[in-house]
């Protein structure tokens, strides 16, 4: 599949010389095959077809990004912190990877602005961000392999832009908890109200926890959201108490 | 951290030496560390506590393997399938990588004979196969490095255990679809029966997608597992309609 340089609808063109000196400056190397970074900044919005009709844009490298993302946020995860448990391991980095950071890190390093969309699209623009970033990991692991991307995503992302202590510290999201755990064990977890009790300023949500359709936990609160939150954290004692039981 | 061979209750001792013959037919090479191989098998039921009071079972293993095997899926799907978009991809890698598939390959591997647990549980057993698969796949990646572990999963599993044309044609699981969507784009996704229209065998159940709070889309059934689904595939419908909007 040959790339051709593209100039789409209110998108800014980048030359390949461009392009290659922006990731010199951001990451630090020199890439070797500049279509996969071409393609890392290219927007759905802003689908190319190649010559033999297939439809290209970022959203397949962002897909391989993700999944390198996190192996390298696993990695370093278990090796900083040998004796915690895989629970802080899995809290950790869904704090890194959370769709929030990877925007806010788009921007700092500058890369969102070489994301091509079209020029309808500017409502979408936010959260292509972290899109690209992922999609950029991807085209730099196609293009350079894995233990460089790993080098690249410690030394030039993580070690710079990241305070292991002040996430540490950070304010634990117990839903958060409970759904990356329910992901890792492949379960199905679902929030739903179950009940609404009182009326008008008195109102409170009672809230349930169903895993893999079973009842966990129930919390109250005068809004959904902080119903939620109570029957998650009720919800992980639980779950924390009867795996220590397996 | 020195590893001691240990015999916890119920469990099966496998010497290191046993251990690496194992490795070798059953993976196709002699593993260098031999200690991650021990810990692989390690279920928390058996948690094993090291000279300086440091507990240790296979979680942690768990926690990496399973990032290394996702990634090395992704990239084992991204190029068998050029022409297929992130969405046929997110789904491809999720019968691959579903809890029952790692159950049965551990099963069908030999892998799970290894297992250490304690001695009442019995009954976790299952669900414990496909976590030391995981762990091993973690130890592996950390004896031998990316490539090495990416070689190993793609010949000597992928290749031997799975039939991509089969995988295809399964049946497509909408709910599941929207799950591992929402995980992608790190939204949160919940299904939840907003009314029961009718009652007796008439009773049907009306279940509404909410995406991040956003209703998304209404499914009617008999079972509330029909009208999931329901929900599922008219949301899956109206997503990647509105995406290529976007």
């Amino acid at each position: 599949m040959r790339f051709r340089p593209y100039r789409s609808a209110g998108a800014e063109f980048s030359s390949d010389k461009e392009l290659k000196q922006a990731i010199k400056s951001i990451l630090g190397y020199r890439p070797g095959n500049i279509f996969l970074y071409h393609l890392a900044f290219l927007h759905k919005s802003a689908t190319q077809e190649t010559n033999n009709g297939i439809k290209i844009n970022n959203e397949r490298l962002e897909f391989l990004g993700d999944a390198i993302l996190d192996a390298v946020a696993a990695e370093y995860l278990f090796k900083t912190f040998p004796t915690k448990d895989e629970g802080f391991l899995t809290e950790m980095r869904s704090k890194i990877v959370s769709r929030a950071m990877l925007n806010k890190l788009s921007q700092k390093m500058g890369i969102d602005q070489f994301i091509q969309l079209d020029s309808g699209s500017n409502a979408a623009f936010r959260a292509c961000k972290g899109d690209a970033f992922e999609a950029l990991i991807g085209a730099m692991y196609l293009d350079k392999g894995y233990d460089f991307t790993r080098k690249i995503i410690v030394d030039r992302i993580i070690n710079r832009y990241f305070n292991m202590d002040e996430l540490v510290n950070q304010d634990v999201n117990f839903k958060s908890k409970i759904i990356e755990w329910a992901q890792r064990e492949k379960k199905q977890s679902l929030f739903h109200v179950v009940e609404e009790v009182g009326s008008g300023y008195k109102k409170q949500y009672i809230v349930e926890l169903l895993v893999d359709g079973e009842a966990i936990a129930r919390g109250q609160d005068y809004s959904i959201k902080g119903a939620e939150q109570n029957a998650a954290e009720k919800s992980w004692q639980k779950i924390n108490g009867e795996t220590i039981d397996l």
